[in-house]
């Protein structure tokens, strides 16, 4: 370890990425991107930007694009932050409400980048653990807690929480911000975005990765009260003053201005999951309930690093876990109806080498 | 103030970049933009891209791009690291190597995101005065310094230092890390990267928004040994996985593999600079020796305010530093000969116009 690294540095355990194959061979299904293009007028900010724009700095507070956002969700402008993916909106929302002085928590099941920004910040932080069917149990959730933070539908179980649930924290507890990280959200959760207005403890991030197949230009966004976005803002400006850059704030602003097609691709990864649950479901395979892009499913008998190695053998890149609880278990992201069915047909020979190994 | 805000963003000063209006009214010469358009290799990634390719997560490792820059400065791509834009680079080298267990120091006259990042990440300072003549004065750094941070040439000065001035300061100082912003160093200065090679201690900082007219596609970079580069990597990869979008990086490699068109680009600027001294200087108006891409003047007997207002009534932008010792001076970017003609021919009359107050 090099001797001039800050210690807070030398201990840190980065966040690791899917993996992000160089050549085309695999049919990914490991990072949970969107199988289909972006809305058409992503294509028309490409082709039609004019390059010399690119000598001036973006607009710094990225007004156009939080607008696009805002008509999305009905809320005004001033609600809505815009960062470099939800990963960058997430650093900043750890540093502008959590510090050493006090403590957060978070499931000991979720996105794993949680407790990677609490160590790099030096914020205090608990788990607490996922009921056995995988649902939150804030009852168990200490008090005095500064934040709670929770993706959902949570990661990467793909189990979905009902508002109703959020909204009972919310109420429980007024001093804590709780963050609900909904990355997932727009595959059928249940979005608290309409609770901002009531309660100025929620702040809602969002990424455009997943349901807007925007993975590659990086845009997040946090929705909530105009006093917590104004936190946002003072650590993006003692940060980087432009963490968005010009195609990226316009092609993003394209993308929210086209409803029609976002409803339509949304809609057709919901109809590929639930095709896809209902056949591993039929060969025996375990599958929670999702309400995300991407299922995560058990064989029983079967270490779900085995599954991985299986299906990388033949072509498919799906995620596992190596944590406790998750060993038997594969995170599989939805693709194209096509790649689904090969999943499936492939999972089912393993089911039936498996069941012929047990007859031995 | 909001009540969830954490200890460090309740204290926070941000940092507040140039104005960027959103009208075409103005000429821009407040941010140091540069008046060309990008390589023409930049035009052709955004009118070729799939845009198809946006579904999928960038290259975390940018290793395209950070080949092309390796291949240009002679480096091997270890020793290149790649962020969103110098500030997310030197953001991250601020974390990477410093403390709140070290002190670090920087000059009293310099880009003023230091002291930002360093009440952001709770690293104690200290700043030294620069001398009378604007130049560094390293003798009067205390002992046992972490590190030292350096804008060469420096910001908003335009002020270069000799590379052997580090030199002696890196052999002086082996336990000190040594960072060079050389954010305009493509202008004129005398770049350390050569050093790098020969001294663990140091480590150099640049952006692509300058000299390579990228302002609005946020690429920086650092280079320095591997030891170095693998602390920012760790806070990148505690950060944000992905900082750098599919298009900012196809863009920025093409920009680096295109030589002729960046040392063309580079000359015209620095003939411009060279030209435009002269006329101020003729006129009686103080500028300093420049190695950037913008030049520090003072109209003598007129407030910085004044001359920025009276230049802004008349459609240029500059920018003024409201700071001890600055109050007399603005700092004008290089625009096109056009743009520079008329500043020039502004400020004479200007002068001309308080000789005549004086006379009266």
């Amino acid at each position: 370890m090099n001797r001039f690294f800050s210690e807070t540095v030398k201990s840190l355990t980065p966040y690791v990425p899917g993996e992000q194959p160089k050549d085309g061979r695999f049919i990914k299904l490991n990072t949970n991107e969107n199988p289909y293009p972006p809305a058409p007028g992503v294509e028309r900010v490409l082709r039609e930007l004019p390059a010399e724009i690119v000598k001036l700095y973006p607009d710094p507070e990225a007004i156009a694009l939080r607008s696009a956002i805002a008509d999305f969700y009905g809320v005004d402008p001033a609600w809505v932050f815009a960062g470099n993916g939800s990963d960058e909106v997430l650093a900043f929302l750890f540093q502008a409400f959590f510090g050493r002085e006090d403590r957060i928590a978070f499931p000991d099941i979720t996105y794993s980048f949680y407790p990677v920004y609490a160590k790099l910040y030096s914020i205090p932080f608990v788990t607490v653990p996922l009921r056995d069917d995988w649902s939150i149990d804030f009852s168990g959730y200490p008090a005095g807690l500064k934040g709670i933070v929770l993706a959902n539908p949570n990661a990467p179980t793909s189990v979905g929480l009902p508002s109703m649930a959020i909204e009972a924290l919310l109420r429980e507890r007024p001093d804590t911000l709780v963050a609900v990280d909904e990355a997932y959200a727009d595959f059928g959760g249940e979005s608290v975005i309409p609770l901002t207005a009531r309660y100025e403890n929620l702040i809602v991030v969002k990424t455009m990765s997943k349901s807007r197949s925007f993975a590659g230009l990086r845009v997040g966004y946090a929705i909530g009260n105009p006093g917590l976005i104004e936190g946002l803002v003072r650590v993006k400006d003692s940060f980087n003053s432009y963490p968005l850059d010009v195609v990226a704030q316009r092609a993003a602003a394209a993308s929210f201005r086209d409803r029609d097609y976002f409803f339509s691709m949304r809609d057709k990864v919901i109809a590929t999951r639930e095709r896809f649950v209902v056949a591993l479901r039929n060969d025996g395979i375990q599958v929670l309930d999702s309400k995300a892009n991407f299922v995560f499913a058990s064989m029983p008998g079967i270490p779900g690093g085995e599954v991985l190695v299986y299906l990388r053998e033949r072509g498919i890149l799906v995620r596992h876990f190596d944590k406790p609880r998750l060993d038997g278990w594969v995170r599989i992201s939805m693709g194209t109806d096509a790649d689904m069915e090969k999943v499936a047909f492939l999972l089912a020979e393993m089911v039936r080498q498996r069941d012929g190994r047990t007859a031995d």
